[in-house]
């Protein structure tokens, strides 16, 4: 009888070792979700009347097939949006995706060939790891501390590389904004680092970026793609964290002739043009800015709440406070355990993620295993404050034991 | 400087040989499109009470993440569906994707590795040809006349195969019902047959059957996956035809640990949430059943407007009159060229699609090129009258030329 083909063997594997995170419907009563990147459900806004403008008057628009760029007048809007970061955009340089992991899946089809190596951040983002690995790519892990990746360390790997005469990996890896898991935004200096190292080598950045908005205090500095000189870096951007994650809208910013072949890749019958449509309206009106405020207070408040929770009942973890995104990293003394924590946390009704989960090379050598990333994003404050309480008492049978 | 991988230099090659059919937006005025699979902009019904239900009742649903499998009762829905048709599903071997080109692209990803051959009829679907390829199929074509593909000309090369000590082919791509392009709807001695013969050989069948419930006269037959015994039937659907293009939303029907294999390769954050539950509210609805019948009145008129405009028009030109779906495939007398008919056409205002594209060997040898293809589903029936009195004038030039 017929066999699976060797990418879908790999993929069986890699699915086993990446479980995905619990969805909200599926958690049992009582269970405080503290594991994944869901929205607030308060912060869902509503989409009604964008939904009846896009079906009624755009209704050949909405319903038909779409151009497989992507709505021009969302591609402008984008191209505007991030020039407001210091790109320099046009419409044509932006091509619209089912949401940033479809947009992953593309650029790895595009640059990747089998084998091929790639550098990412240890810890990195944990969703993009079996996409990567689908493509048989060989991961370079460079360290990441406070300030964001460790520009010097890739320097010093790439000059090994190239005293070995091994190839240059095709591209760098990154999400610069509210890192995921750490939370940290890459300090100036390491950007235009980054950006000089990756032109020196003639290596392209993947730069994505989903939570740059979602922000609490301090400065924004540009994106990577601002920094460039020759168009060498990719930029992913998702409205999932924005507006809401079940939208399967992003988009990829990249020089022209990249978006044209990113184009040829994607055989899919345009991304989908009601939901094109809705968003469209939903950025250009004074709506927008006002729901942008609403998340980013909304989840400052949960940060808050979390930072409090822990320094008053958790006081022996160590972390740095992020200023925008999701999560937040903490760092276990020696002799506990991130995996073992995460379990007993699971048991005793509170989801988070060990930390071990975070990194390219797990499964194969031994990966840190005194971390854990919380998200607080999805529970309310209370459930926050209760969550970390279960934690803490977990964590004290723990060290007891 | 970067460069691409061989997957997308392949992509580059196939995207000149397979140009994309025009959207009605960047039709200039007066241009009559026979060319492409657009619904009529009268079919589109208004989904406007279901997206505003599913935006506020089913807010959480519809905006946060989704489930990878896809919604649980769609997939009921689209079971019980299917079983009406002679299948014997269960929500597990269901699987949404986003369109059915989606559907077989993750298909190739499960089944396919560089160089394998699959079977496809000649003619076959042209955009179906760029995805097989992207993968690096090599094509078997067999033959496809009135009663659907040719069976036994399939066992002979098999026969072949086996006494040259070939490798099988992994499977057998085909639009069963109201075939692309010829509108053939497959006997159902042919179904047995080729089901049977995949059975005995162990290989699979990859059935695309979009335009099944478009159907305008006659009884329907079980599809390919009801006769089938050992699941080896994989069936793509989608609502692009039977709905509208726009939603984007498909599904893959097969063995369950087949589904649980596709739903690992589907890395995308799942399928929009928010289309799912419109799709599913409309489709339970008494909406539905009356707009299928509105869909197939309005299509029989488009094509017997076709059929008596060709027969008053261009008797000479010899066709099978389908009996559902969107397109009608005329033969031509020797000596008049598809291709050059189909360019004159273009400059007389009508577009339409010359046969010797339909042909997956195309480019490489010589492809039939006495055929093309009219759609009747984009153009209104005075349009529809009106095309084919262009495309008479153009004929009678060329002959006389």
């Amino acid at each position: 009888m017929l066999t699976a083909s060797p990418l879908a063997r790999r993929a069986a594997e890699l699915s086993a070792s990446f479980p995905a995170p619990h969805f909200p419907a599926e958690l049992e009563p009582g269970v405080i979700a503290l594991d994944s990147g869901f929205a607030s459900p308060q912060l869902l806004p509503d989409l009604s009347r964008f939904a009846v403008a896009a079906l009624t008057r755009h209704r050949e628009e909405s319903l038909q097939y779409s151009a497989p760029q992507g709505h021009p007048a969302l591609r402008a809007w984008l191209a505007r949006y991030m020039n407001e970061d210091g790109c320099r955009l046009e419409p044509q340089n932006v091509l619209i995706v089912n949401g940033a992991k479809h947009g992953l899946d593309l650029i790895c089809r595009l640059l990747l060939d089998e084998g091929d190596a790639i550098v990412v951040s240890a810890p990195t983002y944990f969703s993009a790891i079996p996409i990567f690995r689908s493509f048989g790519a060989e991961f370079i892990e460079i360290g990441h501390d406070e300030h964001g990746l460790a520009v010097d360390e890739l320097e010093r790997v790439l000059e090994q590389r190239a005293a070995l005469r091994q190839p240059w990996p095709k591209f760098v890896y990154l999400v610069a904004d509210f890192h995921n898991p750490t939370g940290v935004a890459m300090a100036r200096t390491r950007r235009e680092a980054l950006v000089a190292c990756a032109q020196r080598h003639g290596i392209a950045i993947v730069e994505d970026n989903p939570y740059r908005r979602v922000r609490f205090e301090g400065e924004s500095l540009p994106t990577l793609k601002a920094f460039e000189r020759v168009g060498e870096v990719l930029h992913v951007g998702t409205f999932s964290k924005l507006i809401a994650p079940g939208l399967r809208i992003g988009w990829i910013a990249a020089r022209a002739d990249w978006i044209a072949r990113l184009m040829q890749l994607k055989s899919d019958g345009g991304s989908n043009p009601l939901i094109q449509r809705m968003v469209l309206d939903f950025c250009s009106s004074e709506h927008f800015s006002a729901h942008v405020e609403r998340v980013q207070c909304a989840y400052r408040e949960h940060r808050d709440r979390m930072v409090a929770a822990l320094r008053s009942h958790l006081p022996e973890l160590s972390m740095d406070v992020p200023h925008g995104g999701y999560y937040l990293w903490l760092t276990l003394p020696p002799g506990v355990d991130g995996d073992e924590l995460a379990r007993g946390a699971a048991q005793a009704g509170v989801n988070l993620i060990a930390g071990s989960r975070f990194y390219a090379s797990g499964g194969r050598q031994v990966s840190p295993c005194n971390h854990i990333r919380l998200s607080y994003s999805f529970a309310s404050p209370d459930q926050i404050e209760q969550g970390i309480r279960r934690l803490a008492d977990v964590y004290r049978k723990q060290l007891a034991a």
